[in-house]
């Protein structure tokens, strides 16, 4: 079992999920272990860049299973795992307000950018390191989610100069055509279930 | 006037006044104007510091003058200026645990490492900025201070590799001596006034 979970907020959208995979892999690279998990299934957009990338969803938690654990994409409670208090939080990478509170020093790298796959973009290049392909796809993918593919006025210059970057490692020819489908499929009613 | 006051906690120690100078100097580097202000006036340790470097104590203040501000060494609201809750927090550089909450995205630097000094030192590097030789005195000044010459358990490896390189920038040759000279001048008693 990994040491450490890495895991973003409930009612996981493409940004958690692909945050999640990148943080659990950049500190592997960085001599952790770690195992990205989620609170809960895939969205229909997320499993959209799932399927397109090769990869299967993220393990499905409810409580941390690690006494260690770093949060993606969110920092307070009420968003995270319903035993946070009962686990040491290693790190947190983040883009929303803060409303966090722990008993020790930890790591946190927050940016007020417009993904955290943008921060996690930033942050392998920092550290030197390479970004596996399917990696670079999701954190892509994370952007282009949260951005609404640059369109939204959360788009930071950071976020536009990453974008481009991020396609080219992931071999997405078509970056506009990609996005575009993916927004779609998140918003495909035929994708969606009674319970939504 | 600048645009964003930079200070530490109250009750100033040599850390808070040095990450103050250094996180000003960082952000001034990248292209923001920012005035290190303190929270009041220096111990006898941080005078200590400041008249070997050549440098004049931080202006004092009880409240934030700018809309905007950078928190360096403290994340809590009892130990920051009393409008904190007026302004908005664009940055924070930290090394304790965490009680922070706010309204707006923003940037955070935190770390578990001996000193916020440390901190500011790999953000120079990381970002390949020069850190002014004074600066670097200060920076390796709330090192040596918060970690009492890397002799606290609080001492990380990478407070322990920081510290002769910045006192290499700072031009400090007996880096032991410095060092327990300005410790020795935070505990000398004869320095003390009355109240304290
Ligand atoms: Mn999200
Ligand atoms: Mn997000
Ligand atoms: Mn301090
Ligand atoms: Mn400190």
């Amino acid at each position: 079992m990994a040491k450490i979970q890495v895991f973003g907020h409930k009612n996981p959208d493409t940004d958690t999920v692909a945050s999640a995979m990148g943080a659990a892999d950049l500190l592997v690279q960085q001599g952790l272990e770690t195992q990205a998990v989620a609170q809960g299934k895939p969205n229909a957009e997320t499993q959209f860049a799932l399927d397109y990338f090769g990869l299967t969803a993220l393990p499905i938690i409810d409580k941390a299973q690690t006494a260690e654990v770093v949060l993606v994409d969110h920092n307070e409670a009420a968003q995270s795992v319903d035993n946070l208090a009962d686990v040491q939080v290693y790190g947190i990478y983040d883009h929303h307000k803060f409303a966090f509170e722990n008993a020790t020093p930890l790591y946190i790298t927050a940016k007020p950018w417009g993904s955290v796959s943008t921060i996690l973009y930033y942050e392998y290049l920092q550290a030197g390191l390479t970004i596996p392909a399917k990696v670079a796809g999701m954190l892509a993918s994370g952007l282009i989610s949260d951005t609404l593919l640059l369109k939204s006025p959360t788009t930071t210059d950071v976020d536009r100069k990453a974008l481009p970057e991020l396609a080219k490692i992931a071999g997405i020819e078509d970056l506009d055509g990609y996005g575009l489908a993916m927004l779609k499929a998140g918003t495909d009613l035929s994708t969606r279930t009674d319970e939504e």
